[in-house]
């Protein structure tokens, strides 16, 4: 993915429509309409690109000749022109100067500090949606493993707990809190209600420590490679990450070179994210005493904790943590629901408190009766049970992974069988580039998460899920990538 | 309050414990055994004011002798130091480096552009919270208006809809969007489902446009006063606030000076918050031209609107929009529920592709459930029954207050009864500063939102809310503040 990381972004203008062949108008005219129209409305924006001739011509269901005509009228009205590297782009709204005046929205959507997100998550964030494609790397549970019979149950208890959903307060329903509270107190993690802030989901956290924690220029040390990577947003804010590379045991602090005041280390701990690496309890105490002695604050992602498959993975480094200096975020996006977007972070009360205080004024916090909802899962104890049942379900799900990795990928790629969360990191031996298998694999209705989304650097692995596709999929999924891979010269 | 919106941010600790007075541990060293633990857990800040020695007292419910044993012992392990201007602060917490070593968190919260909320809106968030006030501004739907047998039939029927709760797309739940898009259309806004962006809240929406559209520096007109002056959200990102008066139709737009590339004009069109006035269908439609005229986009929110008792307002300014150039937002967190944080934003698809990328990046996007849930109650009809019966009791409600401030404040207040929302906008006659007010009602157990929060300068208004207090609270309320008000020399 390298070379789509580094591109400019492109804006390719979204054609959903076709002209009507029993009307009257000519085809090439209605096409004329339907682009002035889309410009004139603001839809699309002045620099963006439309598709090349013979996409438009598929796009439009007509001919390539039609095409032409109707560009070559358009540009006649100066409303597209010649792009810079070939095809053709929006060159001005004038022509609707006439009928009013539209602002120059592209000038604004390129403002502000917020990056856009790189390419490839930006095919993955919108292909997802589009059933036709295999996801052989989604980070969430399929909806086979959904708890239909426990949320139905839980709508049957859920409306005698609310009596209304007013603004919660800047930390969350304090209920929830509770419970939280609790089960923190099983995983060795000391956590007063006052200590644990609801977000929405535990991205909302990364995003509020990034506006609010860390100047632009303070260094995050992530593993290398990390999910952070595949994010914005420390980079957004202006922060400057730095990967350090990892063993089998996670994190290889001691390749830290200097930590600055200000610095902030991410680690996911347990079930790693893209690699599935456990952190044994050996590395998770140097590292807390690595950061102690430099004064180095922990940002604790522990998404997959308690997905663990035969025994539990070591308690969190929080667990050791007497000096409130490591943050802890927690989520249930991966175990049960990323829809309900509910997470929390545990972290001494002065930094529980301020970004309480600018969640207050970024979206008035998480919705209550998602935090309801939630509450009423932990305190009746369903949701554990629906847990126990989870692990196992997820565990067939990595057999099977694993049989058809060893009958279709034996040759061509090596493994690690994962303990517990949703990845394997598999790594590809023929040497092709990662944004090439991805488009490759893409041609064939594929859709993959390339390692180099979560590196510093290319990457030839990939992040394969056995959490996501079903199992017909999976298979069809994994043998048609075998396929491409050696067919690959 | 203009005073406390210059002063700087003061961080009081939270005290919420007291020692055991049967211990055979003297009680100031209990007291300084819970000071050392809540510094060197880095619950309390380096930096952060202890209160004064009497709320102390108070707070630890021991005699204040006590207290200054504790403080002695405390200064003399170089915990506390005396404060500038009076009081002590958290001087170290050095004393716990012999146990390990915290990061000095003051450092890192005071990091970052996000700027803390204005102190009075900070005691105001935290003190909603606390029902011993009585909450005469609060801009949300009381409790006993909450439609707890809709939502329990909904919850009967919304099983059936969720399949699983998996991640949603950018733009949010696309069976919502297409409900809000025939919703829209009878409100003369043509929108299609591509043109609408699912925010969690409205103000996730401004946040979007802050941090996505706008550069550091840009102008943002608005009304003076405006609901904008009491969020931090444009200018954490450091945006131009600029205030336009009114009068009785709104904002003047013929005030506005100059208009610089890349401006935005944001305006509460329909029961104006806070002053509840209601701009008329000439106003909107010179507004409508002048910005057209002057490439001015518009930010239309129309929070409110819905929220009409005896005849619809005008249709929004949106309606009017041909070519793309205001960017709307409406929410359900004024009609029904804030809890469940759904809001919209329409404008054209480059903005609304923009935003939701960014948005992917921040949340990724709001609870499903509670777009499941709007859904539901949008398709069946059930919303549109609510908003009836709604309208009406609000109404009760405003003739209640209205009755009321004809009872106590005819001498010493002046307003003009609102047509619809929530809110009375009245003019305190007696030259008494803002912030003095809030406080004093404070004492007195009354929660107000003062003027000043909403406006440029100082402003003897109070923004009073009918739509929360019950109605013996409001009474109370109204006329506890009038004996403050007429007492006051």
């Amino acid at each position: 993915m390298s070379k789509p990381l580094k591109q400019k972004r492109q804006n390719y203008v979204h054609i959903s429509w076709q002209p009507d062949k029993n009307s009257k108008m000519p085809l090439y005219k209605q096409v004329v309409e339907y682009v002035s129209s889309k410009v004139s409305g603001g839809d699309w924006a002045v620099g963006s690109r439309l598709p090349a001739q013979r996409e438009m011509a598929k796009a439009f269901g007509v001919n390539r000749s039609t095409i032409v005509s109707a560009m070559e009228e358009l540009m006649s009205y100066g409303m597209i022109e010649a792009a810079y590297g070939g095809g053709t782009r929006i060159a001005s709204n004038t022509w609707s100067l006439f009928l009013s005046s539209p602002p120059d929205w592209n000038k604004y959507i390129s403002s502000g500090p917020f990056k856009a997100n790189v390419p490839t998550i930006q095919v993955i964030n919108k292909l997802e949606f589009d059933s036709k494609y295999i996801r052989l790397g989604t980070g969430e549970i399929s909806p086979d493993l959904f708890p239909k019979t426990m949320m139905e149950d839980l709508m049957k208890v859920l409306p005698k707990r609310i009596s209304s959903l007013n603004y919660l307060g800047p930390h969350g329903l304090p209920e929830l809190q509770e419970s939280l509270s609790k089960r923190l107190a099983a995983m060795g993690i000391e956590a007063k209600p006052s200590n644990i802030l609801i977000t929405s989901g535990s991205l909302q956290a990364l995003q509020l420590i990034s506006v609010c924690m860390l100047k632009p220029g303070a260094t995050v040390f992530t593993e290398a490679p990390t999910y952070l990577k595949s994010l914005q947003v420390f980079q957004s804010a202006g922060m400057d990450l730095n990967g350090i590379p990892m063993d089998q045991s996670g994190l290889m602090y001691w390749k830290i070179e200097k930590v600055l005041q200000g610095s902030l280390l991410y680690t996911i701990s347990t079930h790693h994210n893209p690699t599935g690496t456990i952190m044994p309890q050996g590395r998770r105490r140097e590292i807390y005493d690595f950061c102690s002695a430099n004064r180095l604050p922990i940002l604790e992602d522990d998404a997959y904790g308690e997905l663990w498959f035969d025994e539990k993975p070591p308690l969190p480094i929080k667990s050791m943590d007497k000096s409130g200096m490591i943050l802890y975020t927690g989520t249930i996006s991966k175990t049960l629901a990323p829809g309900l977007r509910i997470g929390w972070l545990v972290g001494p009360e002065s930094v529980v408190d301020r970004l309480g205080d600018v969640k207050m004024q970024m979206d008035y916090g998480a919705s209550s009766l998602s935090q309801w909802a939630l509450t009423e899962l932990l305190e009746s104890g369903a949701y554990d049970d629906y847990l126990k049942t989870l692990r196992i379900k997820l565990k067939e799900r990595r057999d099977l992974a694993l049989d058809l990795l060893e009958r279709y990928f034996a040759d061509i790629a090596e493994w690690t069988a994962p303990k517990g969360g949703f990845y394997i990191w598999a790594h590809i031996k023929k040497s092709i580039p990662s944004d090439k298998l991805f488009h490759k694999a893409l041609s064939k209705n594929i859709l993959l998460n390339p390692g180099s989304i979560y590196d510093y650097k290319e990457n030839r692995s990939i992040r394969l899920s056995y959490a996501y596709a079903d199992k017909k999929d999976l298979e069809t999924g994994l043998q048609v990538l075998s396929t491409i891979i050696k067919k690959y010269k």
